[in-house]
């Protein structure tokens, strides 16, 4: 079995503790129930860096079920918190006393696993490791309530370990360790990278990528963003994307365009650390290219492809909408997946017409989209929706080819920001008001 | 008034929120109140920006009356409180349900208040914030019940945040920024630096000096060590402070005395980074220094001067003690405070014995003398206790010109920090031992 | 025209003097001269930095004519040496005025195209444009006397300027930055660099690689070596080069196998940076890896073949030789070509033999085959010869397949140089003696 | 004896060449013998570091010795120049032919101690160790004029090794190191540094320090400037040293004085750091700081005392000068001494005027005063002379507390040097040519 977690504790703590490990045939859960009994903070550490290793030799079956015993096991006592709720209610009005019986209550209502992943937190690479562990536990809870729950605790764990202020935003170039730029191959979501040579491309003069990192897993990338610098807005990705096309000079550029926001680890699902990313970079590109002066997105609209079939199927249509399609609703639908056809001229401004009205239908004031909500949420508008935009296999698959330009504008991001999480209000261009006209 | 937060905040962030911001007359606490209904994350910090500069800017009855509104108009809501509790209590066996219940009962126990401390963290040099708004917590809280539970609150994200697995341990040597090293001329608690001229002789080539930071305020030191590398155990302080004394080729010694350890923050007090930063370090000079084998304290006894004037006053001595005096305990007392008779040779094996009395009782299962429960706690056993070895006012003062060497026995640290958390087991050398005889 | 020269001269040195050049339709060589008479540093950098734009736009046919302008208008004046060495010889026997007037003779024989070296060394990547000079020069010299002499003037300026004591040792490894391992796939000159997963195979945990960098030009390598850690001496080249084979545990190799290594710079022919490369590198693996103690090169051998061609054809073959061979020699050298009949393992010995004779053959002092005499002027002695040791179509072009591998002893390094540069001694292992006898 | 370079050789080069050294009792000359014939470039470095630790170990008058060793013993040989000097005579036309003996006779005339000091470079620190060795020379030379040669040619290789391309500009901040902030306070020439607060004072958010250093000894300052940013030009030094007075906003300032330039290396005496520094530290602040365009020296006047008491004894005065004169020459000469009297305001309009008489008296082409000649080749501009503008003892006693102020006009820089240089013209302001009139 690896030792990782051992040897680095080594390393930095204190030795002597092994000595306390008589493993013999007890299972985890009596190392863990050993841990929290202990009072010398470095024999903890070091009794969670074998546990920890032990996790990490374990195949999934194991993994699930030593995350049932920290979800089970060491969960709150519902004895020790009747107790405590019965002493709240007793408490009466004497500030002292109510004050220490809510913080009586609110101990017994936390999970003792949680002195658990505070405990791990403390080796080195033991950030790392709860990410991983959130991974797995995403993978593997299915809707078991209790695995919920932890999932859960660890969750609001993370959100204050990565809070932004924390984190550190760092430009990418071909400068970069070629590790990390392997990882950024491994892990970009939106728009596959190829080749290192597809890479280099994306690092180019006139290009940018930005990441944060988290002190403590500096190596690894949590979050990162592709821009190109251009000369007007971009619609359209394959020419973003072509490695031959010469580099703009950075000084002639206008425009920022955000074509590919991609996370690196599923254990932060949830942590949202986009915006920020987002919204530093536009800071920052303010402050080092003044004459880039538009910031808008280049984006997949990933929910686009069902929803149009269920409205074609259906011949839920407006009248408009109908008169632009060049045939009837249920040919076009049946035809939607012939690549020739696909990307036929005749069909695209209805498509685009229909594409509008999706990004700009909410319900329960969220848009439908997923991206969309993601970006307006953060205070940005709706600003293009072009026909022809992604013609890869995958572009075509997700949004028939659709692709849609959202745009920062910093002194609108705030107030608009408020206004569609209060009021699900959609701020859109005049180009996109004429599509829903 | 100075507008740091804010102006850091522009550097990093968006832009725009502060149109929002009409603050007219309204107090601090209507502010809080706006960031705490407000969705747009940028927003929110952007605002806790201005409310930051605001309680910079203010004096120390502003300050007080700030903290005073977060720890009671901010804080839990004894109707919400009340709600969830009964809703526990009828919650039944469900899991699902129970998990709800408890989740939804431990949220109500949470203060708004917590989460303005969360936007900070988040704000650029907010953890800086954090820290020194809890040291104003500490000298401003009196007896206040409320403020207390904010005090607890905010230790508690301290302790978060500055976990031991996010700190960065750096050597300081000559080589470093002197506005480092001027900060550490500040700081030392133990023994003042006098001068440049002191700290240059505190970081030969004889010398180590390590310090703990944490990667949002890097320029920072929490909590640093001095250490001299000596041939034997170094029993007093005067020749190690002699700035005239020739180095000892670090090669040639054979122990690693940690003369002082001084923390920087106030406002992480109750956040033990001591000992890790003991821990870490011994572990680092065993693999960097492979001849040097001893690792002991020389320390103060800041309990002791008070402790033996009660012994002396209520002539609480054994017969032993009482043997060794060379006069009666009341005139030993009344001229203890005379210099000259205070260094007298005379009365050296009367005060050594007492002291190790002293240093190794126990009252509720804590040594008395608290840097003495300190090092204990962490594992170390009572080594020595030197007459003479502090010769200064301040160490005549605590504890008549006598110091301790507490041993930190890297194979054994672990079972003795645990009989001593467990049993009260205070380990001690055998000259100790014959003076307790 | 791209003015780089020009532009980074704004950055770092002064302005204004621009207005001074009034190129018209002057040639370079008539700005060179009017640098030369310059007395204002800041001047004579910027009209250089002018010359050097100009030279880098310049095609080959402009280079070569400024480079023989150098060589013919720049270069040292007969009348004053003729001058300068009268008045030596009517020195007479004055030290003062021997001395002044040897110092006038050399000054009259250093040519002012020297100052204008000097002079681009002082522009911001001046040095690299040297180093790019001079491979151009070599490139175009042909055996024109006056340009020889000039490579000869930036050959010795460029020795001072890269002096092993000014150079920096750097590890490579899979973090360097992405920039710099492109330049080792171009770079490679022993065994080509497939892909980036054949660079990344050799930048494994069981491989190291180094570089000397020049503090003025810190992005490109000067010459670099790849290292294998292995158990055993790696006698074949194929197994190192195999991305599949699985690490060995660095701890547990015993032997350095240099397998590779690259000059990076043309410019710098002639200029012997291998040499302290491979010594500063052996000394840091002893120091890093306690228990490689072997240090051996894996080595092509590329003047094996047109050598033994030559033997085979004029039948210069020794009794032993001769007996070995599995048939006539001009029918083995027909055949040798065929790419399977020269893997036949029936003619492995013979070749062997033969090989081991041309690696232990000098001319005038220095070994025949041009690797063999770098090693052992360097102190290695000769190790091996292994047939089949490079399947690869290169390494049975260059040698029949067969390598060398040459034993770095760190403590006989110094007296075998010495032997070998004074009497032409090679010194060999017991291995290669038998297959001399 | 210490042992500093063959360890650090040791860690860097081979080893076993030590076993070679016999040294017995021969001298340090007969091992620069045995390394000059050797063919090891590495036992040529490893004997040369022996040379470099006996020479660092002994006292001055075995330094001399060396020294002189090297400029007799290891020099030209006259027998060998005038045999080359005669082939070169009987070369003839063929330009072949001629080349070579030309490059033969430049070979003879260098000496073989030329060898010994490129070895030198080549060593860990070997360059600290020429800039040292120099020093030593400049020092002990006296007129001999084979250490004269030597020291010429140690100069030039200096100055190659120290070409300003060469060179990193760093600024220096209250947060650099510790151990090169005491460099500073150590090697400051013009107006010392009293204590750290007096330094901290100088390194305050509206000062600016820059520094050179070289690659090869990264520790050691070589020439840095202190300057101060003000709103106008400031004339005098004591408001600048003030600890005490408040600091500017760096944002409203309108001038950068560089009011003190120190070279920190006395071995690199004529080898000119300080016109580089100041160019590139004007385009520096430039570039950072839009809103200061006035750079302005503000600088002492070394040479005028000597020089007016000369004008004030013999009597050779203007008659305006006479005129503002409030007594005898004779008397005013007496008393200048006199604290007191030596600061009446009486005196300061007639010795302002001799003042600037004084710095616009050239001789063979360069101004009387050294800083004067220094900044006037620079392209400078005499701007101002200031009466009273240095009270301090020093002030008074090379200047009569008189300073001056040349102003450096980037777009003047070039013609002012290039027509000082060639015609002596000394630019001065209208103010300075009221004084003149």
């Amino acid at each position: 079995m690896a030792r990782r977690f051992r040897d680095r504790f080594r390393r930095r703590g204190g030795r002597g503790a092994s000595s306390l490990v008589v493993r013999g045939n007890r299972g985890v859960d009596e190392l863990v129930s050993d841990i929290l009994t202990r009072h010398d903070s470095t024999t903890r550490r070091e009794l969670a860096a074998v546990v920890a290793d032990e996790y990490l030799a374990a195949d999934d079956e194991a993994r699930r079920a030593f995350l049932d015993k920290l979800a089970r096991k060491f969960w709150t006592s519902r004895e020790d918190v009747d107790t405590a709720a019965k002493q709240l209610a007793s408490a009466g009005d004497d500030l002292t006393a109510r004050t220490a019986a809510e913080q009586q209550l609110r101990a017994a209502l936390t999970p003792p696993a949680t002195e658990l992943l505070h405990i791990f937190t403390g080796l080195d690479d033991g950030v790392k490791l709860l990410v991983d562990l959130r991974a797995d536990l995403l993978r593997l809870a299915d809707d078991d309530p209790a695995l919920r729950a932890l999932d859960a605790e660890l969750q609001a764990h993370l959100a204050t370990l990565f809070d932004v202020g924390l984190l550190e935003l760092r430009q990418i170039t071909w400068d970069s360790p070629a590790s990390l730029l392997e990882r950024l191959i491994e892990y970009e979501a939106v728009h596959a990278i190829d080749s290192w040579a597809d890479l280099k491309n994306r690092l180019d003069s006139d290009r940018r990528c930005y990441a944060f990192f988290h002190p403590a897993m500096p190596s690894e990338p949590l979050v990162f963003v592709e821009i190109a610098l251009t000369a007007g807005v971009a619609t359209e990705l394959q020419s973003l994307l072509d490695e031959s096309a010469p580099d703009l000079d950075p000084e002639r550029a206008d425009t920022a365009v955000f074509y590919s926001i991609s996370s690196c680890q599923p254990g932060l699902a949830g942590v949202n650390l986009g915006t920020a990313l987002i919204k530093e970079v536009v800071e920052r590109l303010r402050r080092d290219l003044s004459n880039v002066r538009t910031f808008v997105t280049l984006s997949p609209i990933p929910g686009f492809r069902p929803w149009v079939d269920e409205q074609l199927r259906t011949g839920q249509l407006s009248d408009r909408e109908r008169d632009l399609l060049p045939a009837e609703p249920a040919r076009v639908l049946a035809r939607l997946d012939d690549a020739d056809w696909g990307a036929d001229e005749s069909i695209g401004p209805a498509l685009t017409a229909l594409c509008a009205r999706f990004l700009t239908t909410s319900l329960g004031g969220r848009a439908l989209d997923p991206v969309a909500n993601f970006h307006l949420s953060n205070g940005a508008a709706l600003d293009r929706v072009t026909w022809g935009a992604d013609s890869s296999p995958t572009g075509r698959a997700r949004s028939v080819g659709l692709m849609a330009n959202y745009l920062y504008e910093p002194n609108r991001i705030a107030e608009r920001a408020e206004a569609y999480a209060k009021h699900g209000t959609i701020t859109t261009s005049d180009v996109v008001k004429d599509l829903l006209a």
